[in-house]
């Protein structure tokens, strides 16, 4: 690792616990070249048991641990960015760690090495930016234990970054990640060798049995379910048949066995139980009187992704961070990857990181340049009731939208109306296609997913041509009008003149038993006007189409009964018949 | 333990890896009493760590582990039944195991001992119940590894079990609960006090260091993340702040330490090598040519339960087993039980499991006793289209019927009909309830739960006014007429002549907006025509009801046309005006 760098910092640094260095060494990589202004640094942060390498620096250097993410023209692009990446303090890859000499005693630390945290690992790497030049970094990143850490950064330091990215990770550690690093802790502690952490001696032996107990215990959290079942099955190793005995049978134990020995040889057993400890005493709301003061103090834009089949830290955690977040108004990017590596997706999934973080970096920099023509040519599939409701909303409103697919009305609204724009959509593809637009959109059933805001949050909750599909609208209907201002609902008008005849027929209305068709409710505007007194809503405005032509007047209205007078249809109720597409604004009738 | 009475049978037992025993001891307890024609035996497995005491046996005997499940009323009721629970082979809590005096060495055993398996264990439980004068167990029943040791009595010794419970478990060892023993096993084996096993030495150290680590990791398998917020949460124990040591800081750290710590005074190091060992080893189709050829072979009634939030034998794996046994024709009932114990539920949610047991074991008698006042007395509620489907399948029919509810027609179908009946249902009350009228039902999706059942198992598939709830209906029924030599399918005619009214009047079709109105497609009958087309199907059959009347003959259409004549409806369009409910008998194209 000859492009390993170390640096110095000669200086009282001081922990959360209270304890300090007389002084701090970091090992740190650098890729890429810094640009003028400083404006173009990447900040990596390693999990667990990783290192600076994050990639290699030429064709003979060793791969780094996430070789295939960085490099040139890759997602962290070593052509366009300058990345940097630092050993923690507590680790055992040449930053200041258990194996280090006490100037006190002028022999290993060991286990008089001071508990150090994750904002202390944070707090070490600033110092490394100050030596660098490096004022704010462009974005900070990283995965597992490497997440913590940037929304840690975010969070005490939020001057230093202006984009986060939090992979495969959690806002505060959970019992059972507790339990799991208890164990692997434990089965270091079980090993004679270790010897109270007193085994750096010439010729002392290690605590390797250990160790490898320990690690194994990770591999296992590192998988899952279905990627064992594709990686091992219950695959036999070497033999024909079971052996009876406690020799290697199966493959999986043969995997873990070697993952485990393997590991003994690379990382010190003292430095995995300061690491643990740091991730045990994770909490980002530690240290602010609460978890919402602490998220407040975020400047920084920020992009959290889980991994379906991650249950180290699994997806719930991460739609708990996006929800604290997004209920103190961080502009927030939640995305759930269909993934079947488990934790370890994170460093697996590269195709589909790579995208999102091209993706999340050039929209970063496109919010500061608008490329209108970029724009405009995706807004041809313009829907005709968009229209309307951009005429509706006011600029500089802030807009959520319910089922934003996308994102086509938000992108519209964030630009023609200079709206602050939110979308919350189910599907993944969907707000991939939205973080590609630069919008900040969180991924989340709508009828569960409003929770998550506070009261009065928007202007305006959109919930354009969906209620049908709702398998509990009066829920979130209610929902939309506690979070927003007021609400406003588009749908296909069940009573139009064109469908009663069809129904009349017998030919049916909605839609058919093919494939592709999605059950939906039809609703007719005396249906709809009823439903909202069922909610205690009131109707503040009410607005018609007809074949994509705005009934805007009376005068309009008027024309169209004439048009259609062999209907004999009743001016007052013209629009039941006559509009095919309604668009109601509902506020709340306390308010 | 003073009602725990052990046995030693004389003769060589021999292993399923071909080693031998001159002889078996078993520990074992009995409660109840057997009946003079030992027909209410019920044969309890304990899992990994259990033993023979299952319940007290007065109250100043210790509790056992399955304590609010067995006793006078209880789930498994001992006023009523003869329960018996002997410790396994290979255990430490009486029956022959690694701590016995090997009678070629006159030492104990140690890892002179050879590796049994889940079918060695049943095997040796079977000359116990030969000792005790029972030809066949009522039920055979357990959790986790006793739920592997029931299906092993059902496959290996068909004829001597009426029925079996198997709760918690798996029909094959995953390679991650491999992975996780074999991390248990390792933790033993890092402890230089095991010795390779050899530590029974008076005054020899034990390697309690390493078993307590190894049960460690099996108590958070035990758990799940829910569980173990609920319980702990991030709590600190003793303590106001962390204390950046490596003391016990949180209540979870504590709880392990102590569940480590305290089984190693009852239970021996490499006893629970060999116990997970065989969980191992456990694939139920070993020994046989396949999975199926060993699923055959049951003769048992077989209810299988999952726990929703178990990871170490998740539903999942419960699901493939019972799918495996739908697919061989074997009666198979399957529930879903919602907890947040993790595995540990199957001990925990006893409530849930006596009322699933007493329901099981009465509907088991029921079964041979017809008692047709008490399933008169169910029946009052009859549906107007069950007597239609009543008329149209020929006694002794083999029948699914797709969300069967609680039960009501397949109920009529087994006792009107002494038709072969088998439900699916997605609910678990409704799954529940039909156990309760000894139904046979599959929990699970009728989107996704078809696959299980092999080509033309079935003369009928019944979707009773349920395909306007499906997301994908040409998908199902495709399925049916694979499964089913027939389908017949019921719904409501969204062109009834009423319904046609009130949509040209305005007043909407299909279900509203309010809440409990489930999304719903309007079907009528030219578009399920076109749909049956669309999947290649052919009508065979078509019945027509107005009012709960069947429009059952030519001269009857006649009689409602000339009735209805102030609508002016045609006499061939007279079902598609007239009829409100729909009955369908389709069969493949190619039969």
């Amino acid at each position: 690792m000859g492009y390993c760098k170390t640096v110095t910092f000669e200086g009282k640094f001081t922990l959360k616990s209270g304890n300090s260095f007389p002084r701090i060494t970091l090992a740190y990589e650098t890729y890429g070249k810094l640009n003028a202004d400083a404006s173009n640094a990447i900040l990596i942060f390693h999990a667990l048991t990783g290192d600076s390498h994050v990639a290699s620096h030429a064709p003979d250097d060793p791969i780094g641990w996430w070789e295939e993410a960085v490099g040139p023209g890759k997602a962290y692009d070593t052509n366009k960015y300058f990345i940097v990446c630092s050993n923690i303090l507590g680790g055992c890859k040449g930053s200041t760690g258990p194996m280090f000499i006490n100037p006190e005693t002028g022999k290993p630390y060991g286990l008089q090495f001071p508990v150090v945290t994750i904002a202390d690992m944070v707090n070490a790497q600033m110092l490394l930016l100050d030596h660098l030049g490096i004022k704010q970094v462009l974005l900070a990143s990283g995965g597992s234990m490497g997440g913590m850490m940037a929304l840690q950064l975010a969070v005490s330091h939020p001057d230093r970054c202006k984009n986060v990215q939090i992979l495969a990770s959690t806002g505060v550690v959970s019992p059972q990640s507790i339990a799991l690093n208890e164990v692997a802790r434990q089965a270091i502690y079980a090993d004679p060798n270790w010897n109270g952490g007193d085994y750096y001696a010439d010729g002392h032996p290690r605590p390797d049995k250990g160790l490898a107990v320990a690690r194994m215990i990770e591999h296992i959290t590192y998988l899952c379910e279905e990627s064992m079942q594709n990686k091992f099955g219950r695959n036999l190793r070497g033999r024909q048949q079971v052996g009876y005995d406690f020799q290697i049978n199966f493959e999986v134990e043969s995997y873990l066995r070697y993952r485990g020995e393997t590991f003994t040889h690379r990382f010190d057993a003292n430095s995995l139980l300061y690491v643990t400890k740091a991730i045990d005493y994770f909490d980002i709301g530690d240290g602010y009187s609460s978890l919402d003061e602490a998220l407040k103090r975020i400047k920084a834009r920020v992009l959290i992704a889980s991994y379906s089949s991650d249950w180290l830290f699994p997806p719930v955690q991460s739609v708990s961070l996006a929800s604290a977040m997004l209920r103190n108004g961080i502009d927030t990017t939640y995305v759930e990857i269909e993934s079947n590596y488990g934790h370890d997706s994170f460093l697996l999934e590269v195709e589909k990181l790579s995208e999102l973080t091209r993706d999340f970096l050039e929209s970063a920099s496109h919010h500061e340049v608008s490329e209108t023509a970029k724009i405009q040519s995706r807004l041809q599939d313009k829907r005709q009731d968009h229209d309307l409701i951009l005429g509706i909303i006011p600029s500089g409103s802030r807009v959520l939208d319910l089922g934003c697919g996308t994102g086509e009305l938000i992108e519209r609204l964030s630009y023609e109306k200079k709206a602050k724009t939110r979308g919350v959509d189910l599907c993944e593809k969907n707000v991939r296609a939205c973080i590609s637009k630069g919008l900040s959109v969180r991924q989340g059933n709508i009828e569960e997913g409003l929770r998550d805001y506070p009261e009065g949050e928007f202007d305006y909750v959109i919930l354009s041509k969906t209620i049908g599909y709702l398998d509990n609208p009066q829920a979130v209907v209610k929902e939309m009008l506690r979070v927003g201002k007021r609400a406003i609902i588009s749908f296909e008008n069940a009573g139009y003149w064109e469908n009663r005849i069809k129904a009349m027929k017998g030919k049916g209305m909605g839609h058919t038993l093919l494939s592709g068709e999605p059950r939906c409710r039809l609703i007719t505007l005396s249906q709809f006007e009823q439903f909202v007194k069922s909610i205690d809503a009131q109707i503040e405005r009410r607005e018609f189409l007809q074949n994509g032509k705005h009934i805007a007047s009376p005068e309009m209205l008027d024309r169209l009964v004439e048009e259609y007078r062999y209907l004999g249809v009743e001016k007052e109720e013209g629009p039941a018949l006559l509009a095919d597409t309604a668009m109601y604004v509902l506020k709340a009738k306390s308010s």
